[in-house]
C-alpha cells in the first residue's frame, strides 16, 4: 500500500510514545525510519519498528535515556548508551561532538551499550549539512566471512562519509558486505536463487540457495580489499568503544540480547571557504557528466539516487508492504482501542 | 640481483645526501624506500628514487625543508609542505599530531604542497606501534574511472589504517583502484594481456591490451562501492588540505610539475588497556585460524604477508632488478667518481 510520509511518521511516533518514548525521542527514532523509507532503504525503514518495540518491552531498549556522555579527553566523547534507542543516543552525542569539532577542529564519539543506529547516511548528512565532515562507523553481528574463509566472523560494518558540497552534501553510506543479509532473506522468501559469489552455506561452501545462505556467511564486498576494510572498521570501532568483536556481537538482529556493538563518529571542521565549495561541487558535476560505459545510463554520485527517490516519495508517498503496515497498526494501542470502540458502537 | 637491505639503504641515503638532503632527511626517505622493498612493494621501492632525484634537480622537490606547520585549531595541523620530500614533511607532521592526539584524544594533519608519500603502511605502522590509531589518506593523479564511466577522473587514493595489537599492530594499506598502474605497466613491458575488467582504453572501452590500458583508466576496486570510497577519499583529502581534485592533480608521476595532491592523517588515542589488547589480538588470531575455502591456503590478516616477506628479506636480501640497481649506481656521484678513479689508475 501507499502511505504518505507524514501519515507513516505520525503512526510511528505514536507507537513509540505509547511505548514510553518521550516526544523528542519518538520524533528522532521515527524520523530515521521515515527517512530510510523515503530514500528507498526499506530494510532500514518501518519494518524495523516491530523489533524496536519488542526490545523496549523486553527491557533491552530504554526509550527514555540519552545515555551518559563523558569527555575523556578534550576531543574524545565516551558514551555509555544505557541501552537507549540507537539514533537518540547517537544524535545527542553527535550534536555535542559537532560543537566541539567547531571549537577544536576535530572531535569524536565512541559509543557502547547503544541500540541499532539504522541508516548511517542520516547522521552523515546531518553533519555535512552543517558544513562539517563526518566519518561514521558502526559494527554489527558477524555475518561476513573473511576473504578465503568459511565462517562468518566479521560484521557487515557500514561506513558513512558526509562532506559539505553544493547544492547538497556528498553522502556515502555502504556496508562492507557484498550484499545485505536482508537481500538474501528476500530471495529466500521468494524462493529465488542467489548468485554463487554472494554467500556460503553453513559449511562454508559457495551456494546459490538463499535459504542455505541464511545460516552461512555473506561475502565481503571487493574481495580481499573489502574484507580488509570491514575488518579494519571492526577493530577501529571496538578499540575506541570497547565494544564486542566478531561472533560475540549481539543485539541488533534479535529482541532479547543487550546490544554490545559499538558506534564511532569522527567529525572534522574544514576551514575551506566558498571558492573551494564551488571547486568541489564543479568536480562532482564533472564526474556526473562522465560519458557512461556501454550498459550504464550514466555515472552517479553516492547519495544521488536516494535523494531523487526521496524527492519522488515525498510527493507520491511510501510504498509499504501490507504486512508491515498491518504490524504497525497492531503495535498501536490507540489504534487498537479505536477499532474496539468502533466494534462496540 | 640480490642486495642486502643495509647496502641498499646506504646507497639510497648517499644519493639523497649528495643531492642536498640533510642526513636526517636522507635517512627518512631511504628508510621508506627500503621498507617498501623489504615488504615486497617494489612499486614503492628503490625504483622511485630516480624520479625523486630528478624532481630535486628540477626544483620541484626541496630535500632540505620540513614544511610549515600551523595549528589552525587545537586539533587540526595545517601543513604547507613547501615542496619537501613526501615522507620528511609527513613524519614531522605526524610526530606533532601524534603528540597532540595523546593530549586531546584525537588530532589530524592536512598537508598540501608535498611530494609523494610512498607506501602509506609505513606511517600507519609507526603510529600503531606507539599505541595510537592512524587513518592515513593521500590523493594521486586521476587514473581511475568512476563506476560506469569511461574516463579517468579519480586518484588511486590509498587508505592506510593502523591499529595497536599484539604481537604486532594491525596495518591495512590499500589503493582504491582494482590494480596498481604499475601492474599494468609490468604487463605491457612483458607484452602480456590483462583481464578485461581491470581497465579501459582511451575511448573508455574494456581492454585486455595492457599497452592500450596505459592511456585509459583503471577500474575502481569493488565496483560501485569501491568507486564511492575512492571518490569520498578524494573529496575528504581535498576539502581538508585544499588540494587539487581529479584530473587537476599533478606531480606524483612526473619530474616537472609541482605536486598539488593532498595528504591527511587522523590520529586517535584509545584509552583501552592491556585486557582489551589481549581480547583484540585473540580475535585476530581466531580470524587467522578460520577454516579456508577451497582454493585458499588460509586466511590472512592485512599486514601478515608483508611482515613475513620483510622477515625473510632481512635475512636473504632484496631482489632488485639489475636496471634499477644500475640506475642507482649512476645516480650516485661518489660511486661514479670511484669508477672514474678506478679507470684512471
Amino acid at each position: 500500500m501507499i502511505v504518505s510520509a507524514e501519515e507513516a511518521r505520525a503512526l510511528a511516533t505514536e507507537i513509540l510514545r505509547e511505548n514510553g518514548a518521550t516526544e523528542r525521542h519518538a520524533e528522532i527514532q521515527a524520523d530515521l525510519l521515515i527517512e530510510a523509507e523515503l530514500r528507498g532503504y526499506a530494510s532500514h525503514g518501518l519494518f524495523r519498528l516491530n523489533r524496536i518495540i519488542e526490545r523496549i518491552r523486553n527491557g533491552v531498549a530504554d526509550p527514555r535515556t540519552i545515555g551518559d556522555r563523558v569527555w575523556v579527553t578534550p576531543g574524545m566523547l565516551r558514551v555509555d548508551g544505557k541501552m537507549g534507542l540507537g539514533p537518540v543516543v547517537a544524535v545527542y552525542a553527535l550534536d555535542e561532538v559537532s560543537k566541539r569539532s567547531h571549537e577544536i577542529g576535530i572531535a569524536a564519539a565512541a559509543i557502547h551499550n547503544n541500540n541499532h543506529l539504522g541508516m548511517l547516511a542520516w547522521y552523515a548528512e546531518r553533519i555535512a549539512q552543517s558544513g562539517q565532515i563526518a566519518l561514521c562507523f558502526s559494527t554489527s553481528e558477524a555475518l561476513v566471512h573473511p576473504w578465503g574463509g568459511r565462517t562468518a566472523m566479521i560484521g557487515t560494518n557500514p561506513i558513512a562519509i558526509g562532506i559539505p558540497a553544493q547544492p547538497f552534501p556528498f553522502v556515502l553510506d555502504m556496508a562492507t558486505s557484498l550484499v545485505a543479509m536482508g537481500k538474501i532473506h528476500d530471495h529466500a522468501n521468494r524462493r529465488e536463487p542467489i548468485p554463487s559469489h554472494w554467500a556460503v552455506d553453513q559449511h562454508g561452501n559457495p551456494t546459490t540457495d538463499a535459504e542455505a545462505a541464511k545460516t552461512g556467511a555473506i561475502a565481503p564486498f571487493g574481495e580481499a580489499k573489502g574484507y580488509a576494510l570491514g575488518l579494519a572498521f571492526e577493530l577501529l570501532v571496538s578499540v575506541l568503544a570497547e565494544s564486542a568483536l566478531g561472533a560475540s556481537v549481539k543485539g541488533t538482529l534479535d529482541s532479547l540480547d543487550i546490544c554490545n556493538k559499538g558506534d564511532v563518529f569522527i567529525i572534522l571542521s574544514p576551514g575551506t571557504g566558498a571558492g573551494y565549495n564551488t571547486y568541489l561541487s564543479a568536480y562532482l558535476d564533472a564526474v556526473r557528466a562522465c560519458r557512461p560505459m556501454a550498459g550504464f545510463d550514466g555515472v552517479s554520485i553516492p547519495g544521488d539516487r536516494s535523494r531523487a527517490c526521496r524527492q519522488q516519495r515525498l510527493e507520491t508517498g511510501l510504498p509499504i508492504p501490507d504486512e508491515v503496515w498491518d504490524q504497525l497498526l497492531r503495535l498501536s494501542a490507540s489504534h487498537a482501542l479505536h477499532q474496539i470502540q468502533g466494534a462496540i458502537q
